[in-house]
């Protein structure tokens, strides 16, 4: 017998590390029978999942249909009259009606995100879409800054202290406002931006208590010292830690 | 035959959903010959654990044992001469020392944290006592803000928008300032702070988009209007979410 439409899930599955997936996540993952995943299209043309894809296959089924979502772009940088905003725009809608095929025919659909999906993930765009039309249950996970704090062994907010979480896309004058009134800092999207944000921490005298780390908690994490890092070599999972000052509490 | 000195584990459980502990604390916690825990006087008085310890009480084995960490004090303010910073700093190197007796017997110590340890967590105050002297290993955890949007179904930071961590402790000014800048903000440790962070959202216009949780992911979780809020019944563990604005992309 049909129950209706099926369920729109969004599976937060951490930062990497497989183990770092919640009990909840990893439950719902194993129920559904469409697993999404967003993916470059460098990647998927190599017939490669994305991060979120690697990070859960090894718990997934032959009976699962495996459905990527193709990025169309892998820059926010497009020659006129192509803007990212509506390239992107676009690829949305499309990946939401695709999503919404299954549902409508009565299929649970998993969604799953690197990280959490309510957190700078992609998932997010689907569920504003989606969820009003479909039943929709998210499961938070591990994001990337706390499994970088945890492998770096920082304690990352004390007490009472403010966390400003910034994205490196940020221009530098907005960076050097924003940092120089935090307590403890995340810099987020290094990458190209790299060199950018270093130069703004040294500035402010933050640079030696800041910490720099690749890819936190999976395989190929690297951990290297802030004036070491080679500026276009730093991936876009990359990120640095500010932590508070240490509370003797 | 003895393997030396035990581990210190610093191991995160989510913010209350039972369910949302990941895969890698429970099987570090269930491993565990000694089980730690944070807890408030009036609770360990009448012999019940923490928030933390509730969460994962039904994982844990009769072998295992139970060390209940009980705070001395439930508010930041004391008469004179004594001082919470004292008395609290007194409290985590007891704690330390205590945790470290079961360490240097070669027993592994699982700290068990509500929510991430490295996030306004009270292990952090062991990891700086202890982590120079043993080896520790911290497993990051779904932090309550996550849990919140996840349940309230409300994306947190879309794109590149910067997020504002603020505990509720803040003065009025200061929250004032900070939130008048925050494209999204979440807003901690309400409780008796309640009243004060609503008068400011109410100022600057943000009340609209502000949303109001207690207990989130717990089976005791509420969800109110931020006008229907009883300031004085507002709980310690509710926060406040403010996402960022929704982008179209």
């Amino acid at each position: 017998m049909m129950s209706g439409k099926g369920r729109l899930l969004g599976l937060g599955v951490g930062p990497g590390d497989p183990e770092l997936i919640t009990v909840k996540a990893l439950r719902l993952l194993r129920g559904a029978p469409v697993v999404a995943y967003f993916v470059a299209k460098a990647k998927a043309s190599k017939g490669q999942g994305g991060n979120a894809f690697g990070i859960v296959a090894e718990h997934l089924d032959e009976a699962q249909l495996r459905m990527p979502l193709v990025y169309p772009v892998t820059t926010e940088k497009l020659a006129p009259p192509l803007s990212y905003e509506d390239v992107i725009a676009d690829f949305y809608d499309t990946a939401a009606e695709l999503v919404a095929a299954h549902l409508d025919a009565g299929r649970d659909v998993a969604v799953i995100c690197e990280g959490d999906p309510f957190f700078y993930g992609s998932y997010m765009y689907l569920h504003d879409r989606l969820a009003g039309r479909y039943q929709a249950e998210v499961v938070p996970g591990v994001c990337s800054m706390l499994g970088a704090a945890a492998v770096m062994g920082a304690p990352l907010v004390y007490r009472n202290q403010s966390l400003s979480v910034l994205s490196g896309v940020l221009s530098e004058d907005e960076l050097h406002e924003r940092l120089a009134r935090a307590e403890a800092a995340v810099v987020m999207k290094l990458g190209r931006n790299f060199d950018k944000v270093r130069r703004v921490l040294e500035r402010l005298g933050m640079a030696e208590r800041a910490l720099y780390i690749e890819r936190a908690t999976m395989e190929q994490q690297r951990i290297v010292p802030l004036d070491a890092v080679e500026p276009m070599a730093s991936p876009y999972f990359s990120l640095i830690l500010i932590p508070g000052e240490r509370w003797r509490g």
